[in-house]
């Protein structure tokens, strides 16, 4: 016999403790969205591969499942990201308003596990506002992510800020250049072979630029400055440096700020290809990969009729349980003997609709076979009378 | 440009009205899950094909999306049902315990939709208890699911028992039968096909016995007796209609009466292949499939190692949010104007701590703009202090 239990790399099972864990976080995250007047969604499972693949190019395709539809014949894919979803719903299904502010919840699939020890099925949970070009959508944004990972319960947390327009601007002065491994360079901040790869452009002021980049990371007092020396010949690049300046002093990242570490990392050019100005991420102190990504990807719902400025932000719940393990107490839960008596039933009754959990134990089953359920109280039945009594007494 | 918006037949966006209902609801049911005991578990969207078509044959086999994993080369399914994984937690995963009651919530994806206007993707929702073999589970586990229909909020409901061991011992006497146009035949109540494919066994008592249970419907008064008066020359079905009998008498499900039908139908012999006792299915008026369904499937789990009694159900939230749709209320939200003055930002904080929703409008939108939003308060400076107004004082 084959071990049937196996599960494929990358794919688990939650039990109870973690999904009971993930549960509530998801509700408080989702209820933190609600009360800020983002409203759910809830895009499907599979789509045609070519709604699913606007957008973001190559990438996303290598990640995305396909399946054959028996019906129309036609390729489907499993959503690798729920973010093109939503943009297809703001540009076709919600068009009436001028601001749509959406949220989501749902689980997604990869063909491939995100960094070493990833998952293949994320639960991704995130929000986005379109509609909006200014950087008020971004601030609203950011403060909505740092809400949700403080309320994660993670450990010290440090906002990194970058604006792509910097790297663009200056990439589109090295005509001929290979795109993609200076921004793959430029991330690692692999100086000396960054150097090299920019060596046939070196009389151009933006190559020196664009290895200056790598230097601008910190806290906005430091990075600005350095920025600010670095691109002084751009006048453009001044303009998005104020930006991030305005953004970091808003009161409401400020309000932040003694639990977040806000900062600059203007070679953090992840998602280049996706994101179209200012991105973001969090980090949190000992996990080497941002649990929180997001940023500006306007002209998102181009593809579906409609192109809008756009921002958001999304999360995997299934990495941030994973990183506050343990800190959901075991709900206390109340137990009471089989038995078809009114009485008893009436009063079980009226301590679930107290919210109580109340496990009435069936026929042959004792408190002793409740292995991981803490027990606290006990239903019983004395002179007459249903009573509920400590474990013990 | 194509339709890049258009999704595929039975597959569907839940946009903010009817995904607020349905995570309204899936909280609502998974609170009185988890209040009588129910554990919540997640198991993942794919496995490995052999994991997932344990125990119920060919069925769920046709309704599975393949897929092929890119890091193993083994063959992959998208969950059709989310039962058997369910089972093989149980079985393998939480077997230091004698009763297991477990719950889940999460979508499932089918090659077809189920009926003519269902959905390829339910979002299956239900409970099921692991390690007890006698009817105090299914109790409980019916008591449960109608507590479930209640609260959603659908029209009058009907409850449908069946026990699956009177077709089963009726069958076995019939040697060389086409068991499964018997069964179908016998659930369609299509007498004269049933009497003809019989034909060549009308010596045999059971083959008159087979045809008697077509007209063992209704409430257990007129059920019953019935097939009592059918099935005499069987001891063992007579004990099996005992059990029929006092598990409609149960005081925990005669507490339903007053809302619900409580009804005997032994030609709904649905699941043959699957199920291994008592089962049942719940309608709700004006509709003519079942919206709930459940019962034995006891053995499950034994392809993963531990054969175990196991009882449950499942309903489609999708669908339940259907039937019911329009009766929530769309929520109030108050407007409060883009400004970064602290004193409003803590006012604003202290409304959406008290549980508020208090949309901030981005700078050139306002409230003339949130088409479908219900706003009945905003938060305006009347003398330099911020104040909670009604709309339009």
């Amino acid at each position: 016999m084959k071990n049937r239990w196996l599960l494929p790399e990358g794919i688990s099972d939650l039990l109870p403790a973690e999904a009971r864990d993930l549960e509530h976080l998801r509700r408080t995250l989702l209820d933190g969205y609600v009360r800020h007047g983002f409203e759910l969604v809830l895009p499907p499972l599979v789509e045609y591969l070519d709604s699913l693949l606007t957008g973001q190019g190559g990438d996303l395709d290598l990640k995305t499942f396909k399946l054959v539809d028996q019906l129309s014949g036609q390729s489907l894919g499993v959503r690798a990201d729920i973010t093109p979803q939503v943009s297809r719903i703001d540009a076709h299904l919600l068009q009436h308003r001028s601001v749509n502010r959406l949220c989501y919840c749902a689980s997604v699939l990869r063909t491939r596990p995100t960094g070493l020890e990833g998952s293949r099925e994320p639960i991704q949970i995130g929000a986005e506002i379109y509609g909006h070009a200014g950087i008020e959508a971004d601030i609203e944004i950011i403060d909505l992510l740092l809400q949700s990972l403080e309320q994660a319960g993670l450990g010290t947390l440090r906002l990194d800020i970058c604006h792509l327009g910097l790297a663009s601007l200056l990439l589109a002065e090295l005509p001929g250049i290979d795109v993609d491994s200076v921004l793959e360079l430029l991330q690692a901040r692999d100086l000396p072979a960054l150097r090299e790869l920019l060596a046939p452009w070196q009389a151009q002021p933006a190559a020196a630029a664009l290895l200056a980049l790598a230097d601008c990371y910190g806290p906005a007092s430091v990075a600005l400055p350095r920025a600010r020396a670095a691109l002084q010949a751009w006048p453009a690049a001044l303009a998005l440096l104020d930006e991030l300046d305005a953004l970091l002093g808003a009161a409401r990242l400020q309000q932040h700020a003694s639990r977040v570490s806000l900062a600059i990392d203007l070679a953090d050019v992840r998602g280049f290809r996706y994101h179209t100005g200012l991105t973001f991420a969090v980090y949190v102190s000992g996990h080497a990969r941002a649990v929180g990504r997001g940023g500006r990807y306007d002209g998102a719902g181009a593809a579906f009729g409609r192109a809008r400025p756009a921002t958001g932000f999304s999360l995997d719940l299934r990495e941030l349980v994973d990183l506050r393990r343990g800190t959901q107490p075991v709900p206390a839960v109340i137990t009471a003997p089989w038995s078809d008596d009114p009485a008893l039933l009436a009063l079980i009754a009226r301590l679930r609709d107290d919210g109580q959990t109340v496990l009435q134990l069936l026929p042959g089953q004792d408190a002793a076979h409740l292995a991981g359920v803490h027990s606290d109280r006990t239903i019983r039945n004395i002179d007459g009378q249903w009573r509920l009594t400590g474990k013990d007494s």
